[in-house]
């Protein structure tokens, strides 16, 4: 695995935090008393701190699901202002620990924000120092996408399932492996979409290009796919190659706003999550021109239970731009061109799996990540993937796969169970 | 069948309306000027029109669709000042008459009013135009729901299942009976709320009371119902004891907004179109404070692809205050309070197919129903469901059942093939 510049580049802020610690010291009475009201802000949570000299501040007697260690006056401060924000770059560099169950740890942080935020005033007070995501214009939108996709392939290939997906998988038996479940998704997705043998296929966002390579393959489809990524253009050109597919699939390195050509159907897994509510209504605009009458679509995305924006850090270190939609934001594709929607399927529990198996699979490589990248990386990462796991959990993030048509398709199925024979 | 009072005096206005009718006359070159612009708003549409005296215009050669004839210029002149509201009274006192396929005219109808509304400019003239339906606040939605479901039990039971189900049915195969498929809906419901014995439903709109026998009988959960319109109240009471579910099942002759207790499940099957769009937060209200954290629901509406209003002539003459919504409206009722929507399915050409059984029982009593009323009404309720199915085959209406369930219910099942087993 190379060493990446690009991903090294984006810790160099945060490599400078590591300087500021200074461990050891004394605490303060104001200190200890801002420690206590941190602490509260989980509610009647099962977390302990710990300060830098040692102190213990418990919230409650038993066994804690966790016990955060703040190793400096700095760290605390920070976490005081936006935890949010803050608590991750700690993380990343050690300057806050956690000792216990990382998930469990973020379960009980995402619930606290959520009874948070429930209070008007707050909710209030939140959105005027929230930041804005970084704006998907066509230019914003390559930087954005370079700085999460283009890490390199070799970095993904570690704890991804055979055919590159990093989007949520399907898990019709929770027993199934990741492979399995990737594979089921892929199925999952082509079903609903009802393709026919010839029909012609456009696809916004391909990641690695697996499913187009799937759909080509086992309904013989022509899939022509969009996606800005560099590194995963030239991989999924080189495996449709690899696999005789390239007849069928021709992957396009440009943007979803650049799409051209008249097709039967239109798919997209995990790209809306970087186009922004703004961009939602020239998405439809978009799928408006591509669509021919007999047209239908599906739309795969991370989403919310209501608007909001996505966790602060992993939007300024992870997915700068991203934003998950809720179901209302959502109909800002479809509503103003007057398709149909047809199936909204939740599959919020099936990213915890698909997660819990990333997790696992990352941490068992994780010696090797920290020698091509660095330490702090790899605590970055394991907090990402951990927290996405706790957002699902809590609810914070909820998976929508939304299927639709042109107004005016007709021969509809009359009841859904061939997606399950 | 009683004569009802109530029904026969929504129709008075519209009796007049026969006084006015001057057949015969000449037609000036104005009025087939006129005429002419009339046909084409149908555009390349298969229609012919028969002026009163005699004249014929057709739009293209061959046999047309329908033809259409105006006895009197007064109708002509209706016609064209706002068709959508004129129309339905015009035809129901035999002003206008439509020789051929009534439904298959109307799709034409409702194909022309679609195209002519994505032009712009129409749009927003009928924004202007437009009569907002009438408010349902306590009192009005009060004598909206009389107007409708107090014409008599008698008369409903003509044409409905004999759980009398005056919602959408579900023919997951669409060679089934009515009667198979309005169970079948109950039955597709109760699945989706996945009740267990023992559990408390709350049901807001319960009509004759059927899903909520339904409910008690199959699956021994109470159940707690309320409605607006006495007669149904009455109707679904009776039927209850009769059928020993009185222990199980309370109907409640009260407003939604009144709704108190705590419950396991939500559910509306058909109020949410009477319920209005400025009501749905509210409405969002009473399910926040009536499940408790286990709790979920479900919500089956007649909706749209995109916001808009019910044809006016059906809003003032069949449905006061109703406004089916879209799905970015529904949104209204779920996001404020965090529910997690679960599963969203369309069942558009259920309606068609239940529309379809509900006019062919209507059509084989309409002698017996013009002895009990008179022509007039028979036509106009003739017209509204004709007019209905043609709304659904033009996709100008669609039908939404949207499961929800609080963001932190996390037992859900893997997949939805539970559903169809």
């Amino acid at each position: 695995m190379e060493k990446n510049k690009n991903a090294t580049l984006d810790m160099a802020e945060l490599q400078q935090d590591r300087v500021e610690i200074a461990a050891g010291g004394t605490v303060s009475a104001l200190e200890r008393w801002l420690a206590q009201k941190l602490a509260e802000l989980g509610g009647a949570s099962a977390v302990d701190l710990v300060l830098w000299n040692g102190d213990e501040i418990k919230q409650r007697e038993g066994k804690p699901v966790a016990r955060v260690i703040i190793r400096d006056r700095g760290a605390l401060f920070k976490l005081l202002v936006d935890p949010g924000l803050h608590f991750g770059d700690l993380y990343s560099v050690g300057r806050v620990e956690i000792e216990g169950d990382l998930v469990q740890f973020l379960e009980v942080a995402y619930r606290a924000v959520t009874d948070m935020s429930r209070r008007p005033l707050l909710k209030r007070v939140q959105a005027l120092t929230q930041q804005r995501p970084r704006r998907n214009t066509l230019h914003g939108s390559r930087s954005n996408i370079h700085h999460h996709y283009d890490i390199g392939n070799d970095f993904y290939q570690l704890w991804l399932d055979r055919e590159m997906q990093y989007t949520c998988a399907y898990f019709p038996d929770p027993a199934m492996t990741l492979e399995q479940a990737q594979l089921a998704k892929l199925e999952h997705v082509c079903r609903k979409l009802r393709l026919t043998r010839g029909e012609r296929v456009v696809e916004a966002g391909c990641g690695w290009g697996g499913l187009a390579r799937y759909m080509a393959r086992q309904y013989g489809v022509r899939v022509r796919s969009y996606n800005i990524s560099h590194e995963q253009i030239v991989y999924a050109r080189a495996k449709a190659k690899a696999e005789g597919l390239d007849k069928l699939v021709e992957y396009v390195e440009d943007d979803y706003r650049n799409i051209n050509g008249s097709y039967d159907a239109f798919v997209s897994v995990g790209m809306l999550e970087h186009v922004g509510p703004e961009n939602y209504r020239e998405l439809g605009e978009v799928v408006h021109r591509s669509l021919n009458p007999r047209g239908r679509g599906l739309i795969h995305s991370i989403g919310r239970n209501s608007p909001g924006l996505m966790n602060a850090w992993i939007e300024k270190r992870i997915f700068p731009g991203a934003c998950p939609p809720s179901l209302m934001q959502m109909m800002d594709i479809f509503e103003p061109r007057g398709f149909s929607v047809l199936d909204v399927e939740n599959l919020r529990e099936h990213y915890v799996l698909t997660l819990r198996h990333w997790l696992a699979r990352y941490e068992s490589h994780a010696e090797h990540i920290e020698r091509t990248f660095d330490e702090t990386f790899v605590r970055a990462w394991r907090l990402y993937l951990a927290g996405s796991i706790a957002a699902f959990t809590t609810s914070s993030l909820q998976l929508f796969q939304v299927a639709f048509a042109r107004p005016n398709v007709r021969d509809l199925p009359w009841n859904r169970a061939y997606l399950y024979r």
